[in-house]
């Protein structure tokens, strides 16, 4: 497979002309080849045309069709081959064994969203049939299923270039759902965006859907991005970024004359509770387990472990002695992009200045353009408490021990976080009651609670929650990995007394497919 | 039970001193004792702090306890008694035999939702178990489930000043999923409200519930509403009513640091798709049907039939002349408020004295302050499609008949309207082809479709979808009537490898609640 540079609007192979995007390689400061056209207001109408032209047939494919589509794609982006590992590499700096896994994640996650298209819950069949004997008033049949909100604007996000972009989880899920998708590629790696676009167009073709069911659009600056939010066709959009680049997609899309849901991952800084009895058990594990945790993929994970609170004491002290020499001697690691390089040395450095942090410890120095050193802080819970601008994500390997005089303490910091995706509890079973103090806190702060583990590692899984409440999400009932991703690309419609010929298969008499269903408020397989 | 003219804040009954609000008996244009004081940022901030101040207590209620307030509340209404019925009659204009209906469904909704709570999906658990041999990477325990987003904020619709008001669809699901409500009580019946949210209160503490489960506010202008809605202890926004209401309270919850979902329903006009062979076969019979679901509750009803799309020809003029001596012979209504009566009035005037457009009845001549005399008119495709003024609902007993010169100029309106409530069908056997070319524009549009019926009438069941695409309503992927409400007001959260012992009992193992659970993706009652 080629690349081109360039955009893939349905079936269309299209150089645009507004502005070039072009890869850098982080690792050497490198331009790589080819530049890419940028694309503008015409091509976002094109590509949209076409997802609202392919939205009505995708949305009604059987659901074998639909299994066999994400099949293909999981095969056509496993059928590129070592190309893709390569180019991924040279575009974010990932090392070989990072971006393999990535793609079994990528794939898998295809694979799973089959598995529930095949199963069925999502479509949440009801059915009340009539009565028509009721006093006063007779019931009509009443019949419920969920169908797709419309084609999806999806953002692909620059620290998982599989897992989280072109063919990921936003893209595997609104596909599940029977939405056609429009990407915006990340302009950190057009050539694997490219590369995997091309993988899902030639599976499109092959399951002989519609061309619109899948765009791949390239673009500088923010014009076409918003220009995608923006036209009425798309009805939802999926974002894994910024918060400053998910907060101006809500923004256009609350503005629409029509407004849409915008699902946008953006901000966690993913706090570990550092419980008493666990630092005096294994205060030096869990230092190095910690700086592990940290240093992982340079750090760009959105679950990184950006604060860290415990007890004054003894304890946390050997624990932030063990980390300070584990971090120490962390090889500085290449990260994404320039950009993103530079926004860490800047977080970096507002911290260092703050007068209520210490630096704690450097990792090693750098020895290549766009690497970063890793970065350990401390201050205390009222300098935490008295500057919000300590919440503020650095992404990248940096983290702030927060340390506080009590319990009582932690508690009141962990009342005043913003919204996470994660929580962490370093705890042994004798902080089981100062935990249980803290779960209902953490309940309302984050989508994930994890207890002796760390943040980082999300599992794709039926019951995964990456989610949680504002800043983590512009929309906390969802999940943007696992399998209740697909909810939020559906909507429930009902029919009341439809002729039996009229009504989706779904809802039939005798249960044709086979669905679990809910018939008269009772859940089974009738 | 007393109507005071308070407000009640928890426990705290409270006269507020910020303007005030006094009931119109509309039929006699007579003000209603007593006065009520109007309340502001104060009465908001004490509401809403209680409100937060019960939501870990209440939001872990076990199961059976939150039937028992949910029955219990339903007990409280019925318990009022005939008072309740005499106060909104005289508040709304309403007759007593509606009012007992809506009563009746008042308190069938909050038992339907205690059935909910009990049978327990709505939590949907899930488990991933561990797989500690896994390779490469071993999977951690990993448990889902729902949980209350927190403080609701509902706003009391007018025209159902039982059902969707203090104690109606939005209360009884935000109760059903743990979430303390704060009402803001409709100023057309501060009575009735009162008097529901007493019985409310009783029910709380009857059931040893923390007091800030439920608060009600009153309030002159938009101050006390945007407070509210403002608040940062709200967590959603349940709403019936105008669209500019609707639109205004998105605004606000989307300006909040931290945005919060609305769930507002604003406006639908229902049309009503005469297919030819329905009128070849029952022309007369559907014009009488029409009128009589049109001027139903004075056609207050947010389903009520706005539009009728029909092709020209001698069956449509049958359907057009029956139903005009239907409408001449209907009497004038009363409305339910002089504002809502001055509203209707001038939104006919309007479409009467639009160009394109010709009256063809108005009902009986009133003879009494705000009555409406209901009113049908009829226009061409052509012009409905050049004037989107001609889509705006007109809340009240009027209707516009839109004639169509094809089949296909009936679905180029069809794509052209906004989202929809319902869309009807009135169709026979010879209409299938065409009304399934229908459908799928018709789900795109609407949350129910339903044939060979009226749109008005509501049935309260697990099947039901009461919404619809904006500006229908502000979040399409919700109903406000019907079980499925209950998920507006839910989150999920996971919990990675947490200790047994600390886990929500839903999650345990052994299933002690008996709930569907879905264990690596499959679903049972383990």
């Amino acid at each position: 497979m080629t690349i081109t540079g360039e955009m893939l609007i349905g079936a269309e192979s299209h150089r645009g002309g507004q502005g070039e995007v072009r890869a850098v390689d982080p690792a050497s400061g490198a331009a790589l080849d080819p530049v890419y056209g940028g694309g503008g207001a015409a091509e976002v109408e094109r590509a949209c045309a076409l997802a609202w032209a392919a939205f009505d047939a995708f949305r009604e494919t059987g659901l074998e069709q639909r299994v066999a589509f994400l099949e293909a794609v999981a095969q056509a982006i496993l059928d590129i081959g070592d190309a893709l590992i390569v180019r991924a590499m040279a575009e974010s700096g990932l090392p070989r064994a990072r971006l393999e896994g990535e793609r079994g994640r990528t794939v898998g996650q295809l694979r799973l969203f089959a598995q529930v298209v095949r199963e069925g819950s999502w479509i949440e069949a009801r059915i009340d049939p009539a009565m028509p004997g009721r006093t006063p008033l007779p019931r009509a049949d009443i019949r419920q299923r969920h169908i797709p909100l419309g084609p999806v604007a999806v953002f692909g996000a620059s620290n998982f270039p599989l897992a989280f972009s072109v063919a990921g989880g936003d893209t595997a899920s609104a596909f599940a759902a029977g939405c056609p998708v429009v990407v915006k590629g990340h302009n950190a790696h057009p050539g694997t965006s490219e590369l995997v676009g091309r993988a899902i167009r030639a599976a499109v073709a092959d399951c002989g859907l519609p061309e619109g069911v899948f765009s791949l659009l390239f673009g500088t600056g923010t014009e076409i991005g918003t220009a995608l939010v923006a036209d009425p066709r798309i009805k939802a959009v999926g974002f894994t970024g910024s918060r400053r680049g998910g907060l101006a997609l809500m923004e256009v899309a609350a503005r629409r004359p029509e407004p849409i849901p915008v699902y946008a991952e953006m901000s966690s800084i993913n706090p570990v509770f550092l419980m008493p009895a666990a630092l005096a058990a294994r205060a030096e594990a869990l230092g190095a387990g910690f700086v592990a945790s940290l240093t992982m993929g340079a750090g760009q994970f959105c679950t990184n472990p950006g604060i860290l609170l415990g007890i004054e004491g003894p304890d946390l002290d050997r624990f932030a002695a063990a980390a300070v020499a584990a971090l120490g001697g962390s090889t500085a690691a290449t990260m994404l992009t320039p950009g993103i390089h530079a926004a860490y040395d800047d977080g970096v450095t507002a911290l260092a200045g703050s007068g209520a942090v210490t630096t704690l410890a450097r990792g090693l120095a750098c020895n290549g353009p766009n690497q970063a050193q890793a970065a350990f802080f401390s201050t205390t819970a009222e300098a935490f408490l008295a500057d919000t601008r300590l919440q503020e994500e650095v992404f990248g390997a940096a983290s702030l021990l927060i340390r506080c005089p009590d319990a009582a303490a932690m508690g009141t910091v962990a009342e005043r976080l913003e919204g996470q995706l994660t929580a962490t509890l370093q705890m042994e079973a004798a902080d089981e009651a100062a935990v249980a103090a803290l779960i209902p806190v953490l309940e309302r702060k984050a989508g994930r609670i994890l207890a002796n583990g760390w943040p980082t590692g999300v599992e794709v899984c039926h019951a995964m929650v990456h989610g949680g409440p504002f800043p983590a999400t512009s929309d906390s009932r969802s999940t943007s990995v696992g399998t209740l991703a697909i909810r939020r690309f559906l909507r429930p419609v009902c029919y009341q007394d439809l002729p039996a010929g009229l009504l989706p298969e779904a809802l039939h008499d005798g249960n044709p497919l086979g669905l679990w269903r809910r018939v008269d408020g009772t859940l089974g397989r009738d």
